[in-house]
């Protein structure tokens, strides 16, 4: 659904089914971001401090996020939780909420609150299949080596849950979030028309070697083998229709993804929480970087369907009629970083400064946005 | 072969069969803690910049250690690499150098100028042989993605080399380094008495998710799935006699473990580097270290076959009669960080310092050195 010359590409107002965009300075920093990296559209993710478990504060949430980038359609989800209730769902719906995404505990960034068990939210699942409410999915179980979880299987195993949740609800549009794995992949294709399932740009370019001792592509969940990568590859270049864009682009500071002592005011306070944020961000950038990106692996022709006409098919937000990016080819380095302008008099090295290091930092893009 | 009561370990001279000191300020920071940690004997490896290729670099080396730790026994290896000829091995040899470490290409730190195959290397394996040299080998094969290769499974794919190199000189001791999968431990399980295997204290306690997004824990070959630690642990705690103790002790300063903006200059040049080092610290508390893992998974009382006599028996040097060391159950915290007494005085935050975190920085062992 792109129309590519040799040096040019439209794309019919692209958009993102997984975005995190945070609050307060962060907000304010990434919300512009989102027209500025293509895309026109910008489903957005729950997790909050605190979690987004009502209509009224997802709503209110949005409407910020709406003031902060007027040009840009953001659409709002809420956070699965035993708070949520059948009312409530409908009440989202009527507040033109349109996903409620699901965390397993402790799995990502504010998910200490998430699920364990999906059969206590049968009654919320049918409120939602009656509402046309979509959910998303974050598809991992929770790491636990009593059981042989780990961080590398824990996509795998919890396709399980998948399943059974589709076949208890077939008509529930269901995405399965951020897929990394071959068996994920394979799963979603043999499922139904209303299982979907986002890729981002990163986990098309990564491998768990990328991620290792490399900080700023550590996502969760993790970027996993070449055959995973060759297979996420595949389904994008086949084009097919289930399959479309959620970045899962997440903002950190700087100072998170790299923390040190200088930050933390001693090697003590260090040591005592030295772990890396998890998260890549890629909103700035986004349609840019997934055209160099397809185009890595011969599947630039399926630009539009991948950012923009699959994606936009399954959630029912068709593009508006005329409403196109047009990529013309020219080499374009990434920023280091991304800093919030109240910040930017501060000394690159003061870890209080907001800056965001975006994915491919300093490295060159084959395409820009014209 | 360890003594014991409820709260004291007697342990033979324990042996440390694989550990980097580095040169410079590091080597006259980490030197004496190989004692401090309670090893006797520590096997030093020649990754240095430029590697030791040469035995009379090597033993030049060794005699600098030797000065700056004299009641610590430090044995000294080669560098393989296209340089070293028969007649080099058997100068070696006859400088008290004991064996001859191969590193993949790339793979590893200082490892650039690693193998690629191993045939070009028989006439150097033949003389080591004859010679009674050990041949000490990385056991990864450099990551490819093209064929499916990445850190996951560079030691499984490793195995077929070292199985066709004891085929061919059945009679030259081998070690496989730093084991960290249960496809390592059965391939040596099944070879003969002439091979052993290296186990370090860490990936006797990490998986996986203990280095995502914790450089501190990062290291190569990176800690694999909970099944692959259980492999390690079982062969540990059976004391079978081929499996011993090689630290695989790396000190890294933190800010090349944890780089950033303040340690690079600017966000720019931080982006262009920002990789985190590979290697974990455990010299200085290497015995109670031990001692605390092997009782977490049941095999305290082969503390002293893992930590002393199996290695010692594999290389030929048994304990000196009447060295030992004893610990006591007391609960000890383990150092934020290792300073390098000319860099005390600078401010934890200032980049420049010279300080080493250790493995498990800041938590508490279970054992202490009498």
């Amino acid at each position: 659904m792109s129309s590519s010359s040799s040096d040019t590409l439209t794309v019919p107002a692209p958009a993102d089914w997984h975005v995190h965009l945070r609050q307060g300075e962060m907000s304010a920093l990434t919300a512009p971001h989102v027209r500025q990296g293509g895309a026109a559209l910008a489903y957005v993710m729950p997790n909050l401090a605190p979690p987004l478990t009502r209509a009224d504060a997802a709503a209110k949430y949005i409407q910020g996020l709406q003031e902060l980038a007027p040009e840009t359609r953001f659409l709002g989800t809420l956070y699965l939780s035993p708070e949520l209730t059948p009312d409530e769902v409908h009440r989202a719906a009527a507040a033109g909420i349109r996903g409620v995404k699901s965390y397993p505990r402790g799995v990502t960034t504010n998910s200490d609150g998430g699920i364990e068990n999906y059969e206590v939210y049968y009654p919320v699942f049918e409120a939602m299949q009656a509402a046309g409410m979509v959910l998303n999915l974050h598809g991992e179980v929770p790491s636990d080596a009593s059981q042989g979880v780990c961080v590398l299987n824990a996509e795998a195993r919890f396709l399980g849950h998948l399943e059974k949740i589709h076949a208890r609800f077939p008509r529930l549009r269901i995405v399965l979030e951020h897929a990394t794995t071959r068996a994920a992949v394979e799963c979603v294709r043999r499922l139904g028309d209303t299982v979907g399932c986002t890729i981002t740009p990163h986990h098309l370019a990564l491998i768990v070697d990328d991620w290792a001792g490399r900080p700023v592509n550590f996502c969760k969940p993790v970027a996993k083998t070449p055959d995973d990568r060759a297979a996420l590859q595949e389904v994008v270049r086949e084009g097919h229709p289930r399959f479309f864009l959620g970045s899962d682009s997440a903002p950190h500071p700087l100072a998170a993804k790299y923390p040190s002592p200088a930050a933390a005011g001693s090697t003590a306070d260090f040591v005592a929480s030295c772990g890396c944020a998890a998260g890549i961000y890629t909103s700035a950038i986004l349609l840019p970087l997934c055209a160099t990106i397809l185009e890595s692996f011969g599947a630039l022709d399926k630009l539009g369907a991948y950012a923009s006409t699959n994606g936009r098919a399954f959630y029912g937000e068709p593009a508006p009629p005329g409403a196109h990016v047009v990529l013309r080819r020219a080499a374009a380095t990434v920023p280091a970083a991304f800093v919030h302008p109240a910040h930017a008099h501060k000394d690159d090295a003061d870890a209080s400064k907001l800056q965001v290091v975006p994915f491919w930092a300093g490295r060159t893009l084959a395409w820009e946005l014209v």
